[in-house]
């Protein structure tokens, strides 16, 4: 996949050790040793990649696909060509996954743009602060007076980390990351263009002007957190804002001051959560999605795409619309709504239509 | 705070001072000489810290608060324990800004995130820029020629400022700033990530493709503004795009070309503003408003979070929804709409229901 | 117009010269030697300026206007005053444009904000990159491993551009730019603050966490696109992310990991597109407007601005709402609910109100 991929398969894998790693099990023992060493989709696979097929939908692609093997459900296997190694497992996607990460161990995390190693000399490191051995900084990066980076990590071209700043082990900082006023603990990767620390938007408003109030508190990003490319996490006020471990958060998204997220969130992009609201654990946001300042998503909620949450979510609901309520209501709502508009006098709302 | 800020209180206050400071009467006299270091919330307070307290939702938080000090209003006072000494003022919260500004002074506009001094020397500032003395330059910005930036201003690191740009004085311009083609005033702020005066989008469409339309004007930035991380302005095309004085911007901000903003507005996170439409003075747009392109909002006006504007709006009035229109009516809406979610028929939109 | 732009006119036009190129017909004969030097709106033009007229509603300021020239229909002749030489053409604005383009042709591309020529000093370009002759880099840029960039293109103070990325002739690379895992057309305008190539949102979601999944496919951005300040464009993860010749992208827009984009499309500011989702050529997204994963766009389609499409678009419609759906249908929608809650009762949706 060389010309294919920025990403090189150092180690491809033969057919029988994809079915050893997956549980897989092989439909035509002859391929047993054929070589893998891509990832592709149905339509573009060549004789080296490996496919998934997990869906009716996908099965006419599957049919003129030229992979060298293909993992899939067993009542799909009758659509893969017989030149492709067919491999039968329960959930194809997931082995897929399981596959490629093993294939393309470099694409877990980000590493240097520059392909540099330990401290570039184009880099400017405070002399105050304490990088472990084994920290990779790449050109233009500043890093201010006092703060400490974990061994393992690599900060990008251009980024910034203010002083004091703490980063744990094997994190990613992407380049043109700015970090000021946080504690970030391992295996955190921001994304480039990151926005972490900066004020919390406060202010008293009065007839002369707004006045500004101070934001003294922190931002804690803690373990195995993802933050996407152009996101923004306001420090907090009189107290943090804190990111809880494994939570993945997407692009262009916008958390407020003394925002608290739960652990193992996920956040799609350009989802806005308000000043002090609260996430609980496993709490997905659709894209874009809103939440306003002090309200409370109960744990394992999820928010549909485009909501505006304005009120308390209980757990484990799914709630959608501006203002958000429960699914149900939502869609019946727009059902309604629907009817009306097809009503070519735009009545609706009645039984006879 | 030490541990739990990046902010240091150089000069703590006594309970005393702060009565004085914020013209609060002191319950119980023995406490006036009380040392307060630093501010915090309710739950978190210890004997050093000031709290508030002004909504009865929070009375159980002050029982168990552990502050050495709180400003409240007389009807809470009998909430606080004992061990706290007891402010009373009418507005709390504006009482607890006015100490927290006075105790964190240096949290009032941000600083050099490499606590540097003067022009640093990983700066590149070209020969024909003109910095007054007093400027401090983080390592990485870049300065353009012919640039002017005015004495107490920080220019963060990694900033990018164009030339012939003019900054004023007292100006502090985030880490990884781009700003070019404007002019901007004194004690301005500009959050990480701001991108300042590129090309406005401007084409003329046509079946063989889109012919740009050339952006001449500018970015004028009055005096106090404050922009939040990653908010966009773009410059003019014939004329200027201007943001009045004392207006105050959150992240991710969208302002289009031609816009006009007057004196001390306030933009929540997300907003976005097309081309040449005009915001009068004191305007208040919520979190992720959008605002068309030629509309005019008038003094004073609110428009609701969420909300699109597509056509001017009064002064003075309150807007919501999309499209936005005034708020009793957009509320009627959503009730009656609600109404027919709540019915499991779905069917609503009935007098009986 | 020195003082009011930071682009200077070198090359003034005459009246007549502007006529020549327009094919407009000038009303008074003796003013085709008088020389402009620069646009303007009709309320801030000089005596040098050219201005447009093309719509009623701006005959007033016509009136007063002090231009030197003005571009306008026959019908709109009679309200530009004596003083300004008239130039009667079927289409102004785009006369305007063609004329502005003439005038300014420095503002077509974005140019070094450090007035650098060559490599700066202060950039870091790897030393297996490999630059054709006529590249710009102003300082503090840096450029990764065996990256290739053409003639004439210009790379930003600050940006960054990772190893093997490939960028092609006579583009311009904003500051603060991040660009990985990517290949780049020619004439390819990236503003400042683009963040290309990063991973896309990809994960297995389970109990105990959530896992990555590998992101190894690549952005292409094919001849002629313009992508806006701080937009996010994620590269594939089995697959690539394209954006089609002459496409054009506003500010902090959004897409997905596995999106392809046509030729010559228009999306406008904070619009968002989920992964694995198409447009055909032409779409138009007006301004945040969303797309769902795995929906298609046809050709031509337009999408109202605040929008979010969660169904394939056929070809050449035009949809609004959110869910979108045929304007037609939106619209009677919502002239249904405005008529809910003109009513004081909230009770709409009847025949007789």
């Amino acid at each position: 996949m060389s010309t294919r991929s920025f990403f090189r398969v150092d180690r491809p894998m033969t057919v029988a050790e994809i079915a050893d790693l997956t549980g897989a099990s092989l439909r035509r023992d002859g391929n047993r040793d054929r070589r893998i060493t891509g990832i592709a989709t149905l339509d573009r696979a060549g004789p080296a990649d490996l496919v998934f097929l997990d869906h009716m939908k996908f099965t006419g692609l599957a049919r003129g696909c030229a992979a060298g093997a293909c993992l899939t459900a067993g009542r799909f296997a009758e659509f893969v060509p017989a030149s492709v190694a067919v491999l039968v497992v329960d959930e194809p996607y997931r082995a897929f996954v399981k596959v490629a990460r093993a294939l393309y161990p470099g694409a877990l995390r980000p590493s240097s743009l520059y392909e540099a190693v330990g401290v570039s000399a184009g880099a400017v490191v405070h002399p105050t602060a304490r990088l472990e051995s084994g920290v990779t900084v790449d050109p233009g990066a500043v890093i201010g007076a006092g703060a400490e980076i974990g061994s393992g990590t690599v900060v990008g071209a251009n980024a910034v980390i203010g002083s004091h700043v703490k980063i744990g082990r094997d994190c990613a900082i992407g380049a043109n990351a700015t970090v000021a006023h946080a504690l970030i603990g391992d295996r955190v990767i921001l994304h480039p263009g990151c926005l972490i620390g900066q004020d919390g938007f406060g202010y008293v408003m009065g007839p002369a002007g707004h006045s500004k109030v101070p934001q003294v508190g922190r931002v804690i990003i803690q373990d195995d957190v993802e933050i996407g490319a152009g996101s923004a996490i306001d420090r907090g006020a009189a107290r943090d804002t804190v990111i809880g471990e494994g939570t993945k958060i997407d692009n262009q998204v916008q958390v407020g001051h003394n925002v608290t997220i739960g652990r193992h969130c996920v956040l799609v992009a350009q989802t806005g959560i308000a000043g002090s609201a609260t996430l609980e654990d496993f709490v997905v946001l659709g894209a874009r999605a809103g939440v306003k300042d002090h309200v409370t998503i109960g744990e394992g909620a999820q928010i549909a795409a485009t909501a505006s949450v304005a009120s308390d979510v209980p757990p484990g609901e799914r709630w959608g619309g501006t203002p958000a309520k429960p699914m149900a209501q939502w869609l019946r709502e727009l059902a309604f709504l629907n009817r009306t508009g097809r009503s070519p006098e735009g009545q609706g709302g009645r039984n006879n239509d």
